[in-house]
């Protein structure tokens, strides 16, 4: 074992974390290929909490001591197989929730004021003297959110500044000064706008079904800044494809980066390439966090943050 | 002089508007060719307030009694000279404010979290697995808003929610709840994003100079939901592309529809075909103004919303 502790980061694009660990530690990154050697040395892992944790390389590290996720989200980590080996899970909550709810107000206004598509038109020159856009104003419409979290509640506190109507449903209720809807199904029926702003889990893969796509109908605008998996993907793509759902705006896909042939042909959908949280005072703060557990964890303190 | 008062519609985009008043009054419409032999019948002109008053057509028709703007804005029109020939005018005022306030947040987010720019990457293929595009966060940018009228404070009551610092500048002050700088050049120096949301007229032609871009600086974002004429556009192009202004986000043009080939180059310029204010709601709005206003000039009753 070297003098000091041997730090293993998973993801490629995670890789300008190298930089900031190599200070205090040994660092190794797995697409370099895999840690042989070091594999006695490695004693904490870094990772991004949307991908599946590889369980078989885990068996293999006998000194692992933590899995630190990079993000706020760990859908990707069986928190129970965690637990059974005892190996505490860290993650960055609380960090860029009022991010992420600033880039679902921003798809939300883009998608309905048609500013990403009206940008297409001004550059092809498809705007002219006998062109007019009218669109729905904000202002009245009734806004849907799916999980009343953190990015939940920052979503709903800006969707009143734009005169918006606001109620929500999750699997359990809370203190919250908007309306519960009784059930998902009745949410949907009830909105014109649909965001998706859950923790994903097992339990929620699939949760936006066609069903639910097809109750927010022909002028419904769905949007997701929670994770892809959350949402059937092939159902939404068909629904906006056959007119039943009027609009889609998507920060997360169910594979990223997604296959663009697969949105090739697909109307009113608008992509962004997962960048709701990715900003630099939510990168910083993230990485706060990430330094202060791995150097709880090797000072044998309490975790800073722990997944609950 | 026919039984129904004639009315004379003066742009082409305002076509829509004949089904609506036809069933009261003969309408002619002004690009169909002028209205030579019914120019002793027209006693209301209805126009858009951007575009310059045709003051030789006015002198040709003897029995015009109203100029009657279907928008808010009337910075075409030369009050001063109407009132000199006793001609009143009216517009549509505090209509459509609301939504060109969030037109406004839709361009800032849209520019500043690359919502427009990044469905481009996603579409291109140019998401891959390495690339990941990190923006600033909103909260504690600084909102400088130049104009504190119904727009400039919906604009202000907006940004608040995204955890935004506003103030503002106009040249006349107000009892406003957000500061006041100096001048428009402080303002600027002091802002991170600048939006333009003054009424236009003749004072202001030109008001966002060369000097107050350079002020805005190099990570500076101007938005522009007033007129087009309010911003040196030939200053704004150049400064977008030396890079001493980092971004814009236009729904008005010095010329509209503005020519494509303008922008072809221009980088980090995010532009809308002056859809702000063009709502369902607004445009309802508009028209209801618009048709008591005729009512109440051809009943001879006072006029619902003159221009003061």
């Amino acid at each position: 074992m070297t003098q000091r502790p041997a730090v293993l980061i998973m993801q490629r694009h995670l890789a300008p974390l190298s930089g900031f660990l190599e200070s205090a530690y040994d660092v190794y990154r797995f697409w370099e290929g895999p840690p042989v050697e070091a594999a006695h040395d490695i004693r904490a892992m870094v990772v991004a909490g949307e991908y599946p944790l590889d369980k078989t390389l885990i068996e293999q590290l006998p000194n692992l001591g933590l899995i630190a996720c990079f993000t706020s989200g760990y859908d990707g980590i069986d928190i129970e197989w965690c637990r059974a080996r005892g190996l505490p899970v860290t993650h960055a909550p609380g960090v860029n929730h009022e991010d992420v709810a600033d880039h679902a107000l921003g798809l939300i206004l883009a998608a309905r004021r048609q500013i990403a598509s009206g940008d297409r038109q001004v550059r092809s020159g498809e705007w002219t003297i006998e062109t007019r856009t009218i669109t729905a104003s904000l202002g009245g419409q009734k806004l849907g959110i799916v999980g009343l979290g953190h990015i939940g509640k920052a979503v709903a506190r800006r969707a009143e500044a734009f005169r918006m109507a606001v109620s929500w449903w999750g699997p359990r209720p809370h203190d919250a000064e908007w309306p519960r809807a009784e059930a998902l199904l009745a949410l949907a029926k009830a909105s014109d706008i649909l965001v998706v702003a859950c923790k994903a889990d097992e339990t929620n893969i699939g949760l936006i079904s066609r069903e639910i796509l097809d109750a927010l109908g022909p002028d419904g605008l769905l949007v997701n800044v929670s994770r892809g998996q959350v949402v059937d993907e092939d159902a939404l793509i068909a629904a906006l494809k056959s007119g039943a759902l009027g609009q889609a705006a998507l920060d997360v896909f169910v594979t990223e980066p997604t296959d663009p042939a697969r949105w090739a042909d697909v109307p009113n959908a608008l992509l962004t390439p997962h960048t709701g949280g990715a900003t630099t005072a939510g990168v910083q703060g993230m990485l706060v966090l990430l330094i202060e557990n791995l150097q709880a964890h090797f000072a044998g303190q309490p975790l800073r943050t722990p997944v609950a």
